[in-house]
């Protein structure tokens, strides 16, 4: 089944403790695309590039089955740029710089081709725009939606609105606890169900994650990573991985969603091992079902 | 199998956001030695109280079944005090006060009847006191032993001459990070595991434990807990519930391990839920068993 996923396509400059890059492909959208495309469903990305977006950012896409239609170019203008610095055990992360350039003006309109998608996918984004989508789509299966510091305190009103029309929300831990006042996660958790999502998914970084409904309570391990080299995008590759394993499945159980999640935290952790969506380049799927077995072992008792 | 367990014996003031109490029963060795009774096995207790050690707590650990002819009554002095206050999430916890008292002249001599018992818990204490009861131990099965910030500051050597003598150490993330200089705790058990013990096993409160050897790795999921009252002694009764189980087994192999930190974290969530050992005295193992069971259910995918 196909997915939709509505998110930024940037150009990158990320600076860790060992390297800098400069200008390489990124964004919530990339990021959530690439890591869905290794699920064999069609991926439809909705974004805005400017005139300045290298082909070969384009063309490499493409290669990985996404459909780019929806990704507007406007030719007057500049793709967005982002700049992020690490410390050096990766839990501290400064922006250095923002320029939202032609994402500041962006109202998507799905393509006709677009609307009909069942698995949607909304990318960290003004929650009125992540609601447009919404609106926008004829015959949603399963809608997750993602969020930001900004947008709860900036538009906690449009934000409460969006939660009440997706089935999943995913946020990080402090995003939750900022989003409800409550420390304890699963307390945090039962409070945003009341906005209307049926499922809250909460990321812990390298503890996992944890998954929340009316009914039911999973937690996913991390997988047990030594090395990391650029932890920019994890979220989103967890995200679009999760997604495009439940298009994959057409399913949307709990016991799909479980799966799901840890196949978002194998997919994430080789996001998390090179820059960019470098490392996703050469990974194959056998990859991907190995660390998948892995981590059954890991938590197995 | 028996169990011997050597830590404090303490009277605890406890402050929390929504209630104090003062003198209560506390220690490291009886939070490891009440979580260790609930296996069925003969839990003896090494440790020094002062006169004035209330009789209703001997007898209540009695009542356990928990041996305390190791446990020493200094008549001319007091019982260790502990003052401490945690902040509104827990997360914080200020100490009020330490008055060792009877505690600072200890040098514990194991009773003839102590020195076989094969499972041995040292809750964090000295380095070199810990070594002077492995050293009195003549058959040990299972060495496990904690310790905290203030040896890995302070008496490091005699820490290194104690790893390269036990089976298992368990700290938690923060002392992982102190003793190896390496935030990632995978990285840093692994470094740990160069100064001789078997097993490193971290313990990250509520994201909680991983068990790391040269050739396995375990992720141990916490109890999902949202009403937390009094979170001491919750390491304590963890690693007595681990060793607890493992000498009802008879087993110290990679299994029954893993099933060791489950009961552990099985123990330790029901000791959060009061002040003192208020929890445990009405827990039925039963109740112990059906949470084990929800947390097979937790982590299955």
């Amino acid at each position: 089944m196909g997915v939709l996923v509505v998110g930024t396509v940037t150009l990158d400059t990320v600076e860790t403790p060992n390297k800098r890059v400069e200008n390489v492909l990124g964004g919530s959208g990339v990021y959530a695309a690439v890591a869905a495309s290794f699920f064999g469903n069609p991926v439809r990305l909705v974004g805005v590039v400017g005139a300045d977006f290298p082909h070969i950012y384009a063309d490499f896409l493409h290669t990985r089955g996404i459909d780019l239609q929806g990704v507007k170019r406007e030719g007057s203008g500049k793709t967005f740029r982002w700049g992020g610095r690490y410390a050096e055990d990766f839990n501290v992360r400064d922006t250095l710089f923002t320029e939202l350039n032609v994402v500041s003006d962006f109202h998507p309109v799905l393509p006709e081709t677009y609307k009909e998608t069942p698995y949607l996918f909304l990318a960290n984004n003004s929650p009125s725009l992540q609601l447009s989508i919404v609106e926008q789509a004829t015959h949603p299966k399963l809608i997750v939606c993602d969020t930001m510091d900004f947008w709860i305190n900036e538009e906690r009103e449009a934000l409460e609105a969006l939660l009440a029309r997706v089935d999943i929300l995913i946020l990080n831990d402090s995003e939750a606890l900022l989003l409800t006042g409550d420390s304890n996660l699963i307390r945090a958790a039962q409070v945003i169900l009341r906005y209307g999502p049926k499922r809250v998914i909460i990321k812990k970084g390298e503890h996992g994650a944890i998954s929340v409904t009316e009914s039911s309570f999973f937690s996913a391990p991390a997988y047990p990573l030594t090395q990391v080299i650029d932890p920019t995008g994890a979220g989103d590759s967890f995200a679009g991985g999760m997604i495009g394993y439940l298009a994959s499945v057409e399913d949307t159980s709990e016991k799909a969603i479980r799966s799901a999640m840890v196949y978002g935290t194998v997919v994430a952790s080789f996001n998390i091992e090179d820059f960019s969506i470098n490392r996703q380049k050469d990974v194959q799927f056998s990859e991907i079902s190995s660390r998948y077995c892995e981590l059954q072992e890991v938590v197995r008792f």
